[in-house]
């Protein structure tokens, strides 16, 4: 069976030496109080839960599933029980509102106490992030009503929240989507249709469930400008705030899936439902950006999590596992044979797992303070850079991490070999688990449409530049440096073939929208290797200013040293392939394939 | 549920167009009336079998799975009625010695054949492969007595047969395996020992199971050298060949595997079991390299087999799914939206997945002609020769394929968006059951040692050269081709490439072993390209000089370029990180990980 201990070391170098967490929030409104102290306390505890209370029933969970009968949906043993546990402790109104029964701590904590859950148990921690993204959103966009109706609830855990988006026919495309939302009289809503993979959808952990659902009112614009978003109920709610009776909604049955096993993911039919207007009309995707932006990131985070944890488990193994020589010679005269870490291929796959999971995480961390920044800094003009820095690096978050995520758990499974294959193991289950997230949220091919699309190419660039001047700031800052060169110099590189290639694909792009396309998702790998690339220089900086002879910084510089010779070369190839262009792709008839 | 359709055109056209193998096997002993018709009407024939009986049980099968019960073992309803079918039908003694009724056809239709039956049912393609294989082992080593007891038996399907190597403790490393065998007075002997992961090793389809067992003699040499290979039946054989006594060797459980779930993965308890020697004591492990090579090559089909299944499922999938429009403007004016097929990226995956598939078919397919030639061809230098080219590229067609076919079936699946995540619509279904192929019969990483040690490094470079001295012969006589320059152009540099950076691999290996297995992954996948892009340049040359008008031809020119643009500069980036060096990979101290 797996084991989970949570990187404490590591998140505290992202947070207090790489990205001095404490001085950033400190200037921040409503966040004066987040100190060392307190940031290390709240990492503490959440690991003391994820590892002792989580990471147990993660396997099981898998094995047991979710059982679906007469409309009502069982989850796995221990997972009700310990989403209490959860809520009471106020882990899910962590970073919430205080005025809405929230601790108001910032989102970098958030994203820590996130990876930790997701790390020990995936398909449990969908629940209270579904619910936490569905409180942000009706915290940002419903009326005060709505809001003090359900927030509170929300982030206390005492119901939970889905997103209703997709329909069988409808997915990436949501312009399409055929669910109805008649006006009634009272000003409320009659909603009738049916959502489809519907995560957490039903389940038996709360008294209610709030659903964020997408439907066209019956007179509104084709397309994605006549959506509009409504809360509906699985219950409804008293006046009084307690639950009332049930809403005209069933969950019609759950899917059989490929893993995240212990998350219900369900069919609903709305049948008339009750529902609630949620800002204004046809404007509902908009406000269901709110969520998705943050889902992304979260998604993102599960690419970072289950590597983690099967990281640590292949390290493990590969410490344990004795199985012939080093090419070198004997390593442990002592034993029947060496342990499987002399060999320089485990190594390789051992390190790829380390500097993918790391660099997301200073990633991560970097991108969550700049939410908090976004959201809390008093003034507007960083706030604006910082909400500009988001949007460009979110579908870089959501991709890169996901697919590194994989490639991750894949080579967690391989350095065990046939061990590798055995569910018994648990490192099968992780590389199941982490693979629907290069799916959900948007395909990561949709990620790369949205980066190459809206996020570069429609403003000319200027988000880009942000990010590519923080990049050049820091390569200029230690000019000087001579053994930061072996990063910087690199760094330069790959920035300076960055902008050039962006300024060719643009430029192709005017002409033929489909080189965007053809380009988008080697584009993004780009950019996601410019981005770590970066993280990792600077991780190497805080590293080369440490106590060298501390294991943990000498790790860090050779981490980094690994991550430019081994992983950010990829770029070599990508830069090639991402301009070969569109005819390739597109010049082949449809009935020729 | 997911459909297959044997991919006869395709198999056809490396068969007839690309290899010529009418020509080639008449020149060979035995095979002088396997013409084109014959070759035809056998594909058929599996095709019909593949496709009707064995793919509308792949689904249940990996549902349903093995069940273990008291020793005995159930596998999915309908495997043992369609092993009985085939068997019947003569299928698993195709490439058999008809002296002890096999069918005397060549390995290229036996690969062919394999193909479709692994697309279908991989985990019900066990079975026979398995026993397929025993039957060649025994037919190469074991005395008469042996072959005649055994070998008609197993090439009829009335016994299956199984390899007996991994033991909890030893995998990769066989040198340390405990099982010991005692000789008994009547010359066999008395085998005692635990083995696992022994596929097929326990079910319910026929009377006796022939399992292959290494184990050591008690005064053996320590390590490799000390293994010898022994017979041992489930049931003992009678005199008169009909099955006798249950032999004391039991099965203990099966494994939960992330896939192939229809395939019995048996641990085996042999308790003075009576084993017969085959081949001389201490000589088990070159005895078992006859099998593991043909698996190497039957693993690597497994990729290939299922990338194709998962392909042509994706491929139905993009043109059907409508979901938003073409960025260059609207395709389907009649529809609510496009088909995903007009997407680029989705064709980049599409693409992906029929590149790497066709290439691997013809490398397959050449391949297992040079194991005809090197079993049949009457000049042995022409047979040496083809020896030394089947043991150069046996490692690349096992973890090049398996590696592709991965990529393959993911990408599939991520066709499919969140379709694909749900186990009815069947694509992840072939990312798990292909997952194995890289694990097993030797893990990719440990092919790559295998080639850069002991097939490039150990005879100078002796049988690269040979390989070489085909690809520059063919880049020679179409020096002329202005069309093929496209093809030719990049495949003479990578094959400089690869030639320099096997001299500096092989010069920094002479003085620190390290080097090589630090180099050893990247450089498999680069001699890949080399072997795909040699390829994938004939079959330019076969489309280039048919008629174009016919899609088929069209399409091939277009992959063939795809694969030239998209996939082969990976070399790019392989060539500079394989270079990177050992230090990156062996300076960081295994505590500091």
């Amino acid at each position: 069976m797996p084991t989970y201990k949570a990187p404490l070391r590591d998140m505290r170098f992202v947070m207090h030496e790489l990205l001095d967490s404490e001085t950033v929030l400190g200037s921040l409104k409503g966040y004066e109080e987040v100190d060392k102290g307190l940031i290390d306390q709240v990492l503490d505890e959440a690991a003391r839960f994820s590892e002792t209370i989580l990471q147990p029933m993660n396997q099981s969970g898998d094995a047991e599933g979710c059982t679906f009968k007469d409309g009502e949906v069982t989850t796995p043993k221990g997972f009700k029980e310990a989403f209490k546990q959860y809520c009471e402790a106020g882990w899910l109104g962590l970073d919430g509102d205080p005025e809405y029964g929230g601790q108001g701590l910032p989102k970098i904590l958030a994203i820590a106490t996130g990876e930790m859950s997701t790390s020990a148990n995936a398909s449990w921690s969908m629940y209270p992030g579904l619910t936490h993204g569905v409180a942000k959103t009706l915290h940002a966009h419903a009326d005060d009503a709505s809001k003090a109706t359900y927030v509170p609830k929300l982030l206390s855990g005492q119901w939970t929240g889905t997103m209703c988006l997709t329909e069988a026919h409808a997915g990436t495309d949501l312009g399409i989507i055929r669910t109805k939302a008649e006006p009634l009289d009272d000003g409320s809503f009659s909603v009738t249709g049916q959502k489809i993979f519907i995560s957490a959808g039903e389940h038996d952990m709360t008294e209610n469930i709030v659903h964020l659902v997408l439907a066209k009112l019956p007179d509104a614009p084709a397309g994605s400008k006549g959506i509009s978003m409504f809360i509906v109920p699985k219950f409804l709610v008293n006046e009084d705030g307690s639950v009332g009776e049930r809403n005209t909604m069933m969950c019609g049955s759950i899917e059989h899936k490929m893993g995240i096993n212990g998350s219900a993911t369900a069919v609903l039919n709305f049948d008339g439902a009750r529902g609630y207007l949620v800002g204004n009309i046809n404007e509902g995707l908009r406000c269901m950006f709110t969520m998705m932006n943050a889902a992304r990131l979260d998604t993102g985070l599960q690419g970072l999590a289950l590597g983690e944890v099967s990281y640590q488990n292949a390290l493990a193994y590969a410490k344990d596992r004795i199985q012939s020589r080093a090419l070198s010679g004997t390593k442990a005269p002592d034993k029947e044979a060496d342990p499987i870490i002399v060999h320089a291929d485990v190594r390789r796959m051992l390190l790829t797992q380390k500097a993918y999971t790391e660099g997301a995480r200073a990633f991560a961390g970097w991108l969550a303070l700049h939410l908090d920044i976004e959201e809390s800094h008093e003034d507007e003009k960083v706030r604006h850079e910082a909400g500009e820095l988001v949007a460009l690096l979110t579908p870089i978050a959501k991709a890169f991490m996901t697919d590194n995520g994989s490639t991750v758990c894949n080579y967690g499974m391989q350095v065990l070999g046939g061990h590798g294959y055995i569910k018994e193991w648990g490192l099968e289950q992780y590389v199941r688990d982490v693979r629907i997230a290069q799916i959900y949220e948007g395909t990561n091919g949709i990620q790369a449409l949205d980066l190459m699309g809206r996020k570069v190419l429609k403003d000319g660039g200027a988000k880009l530049r942000l990010f590519g001047g923080i990049v050049e700031a820091f390569i200029k800052e230690n000019a000087d440096d001579e053994k930061m060169q072996e990063f910087t110099g690199p760094l330069a590189v790959l920035g300076k073939e960055v902008h050039e290639s962006t300024m060719k694909i643009g430029m192709k792009a005017m002409t033929n929208p489909d080189e965007a396309g053809a380009a988008a998702t080697d584009y993004l790998r780009v950019l996601g290797h410019l981005v770590y690339g970066y993280f990792w220089a600077r991780m190497a900086k805080v590293a080369l200013e440490s106590d060298l002879s501390d294991s943990f910084y000498k790790a860090k510089l050779q981490t980094a040293r690994f991550y430019y010779q081994r992983l950010m070369p990829e770029t070599n190839t990508l830069l090639a392939t991402m301009l070969s262009g569109s005819d390739v792709l597109l010049d082949m008839h449809v009935d020729a394939f």
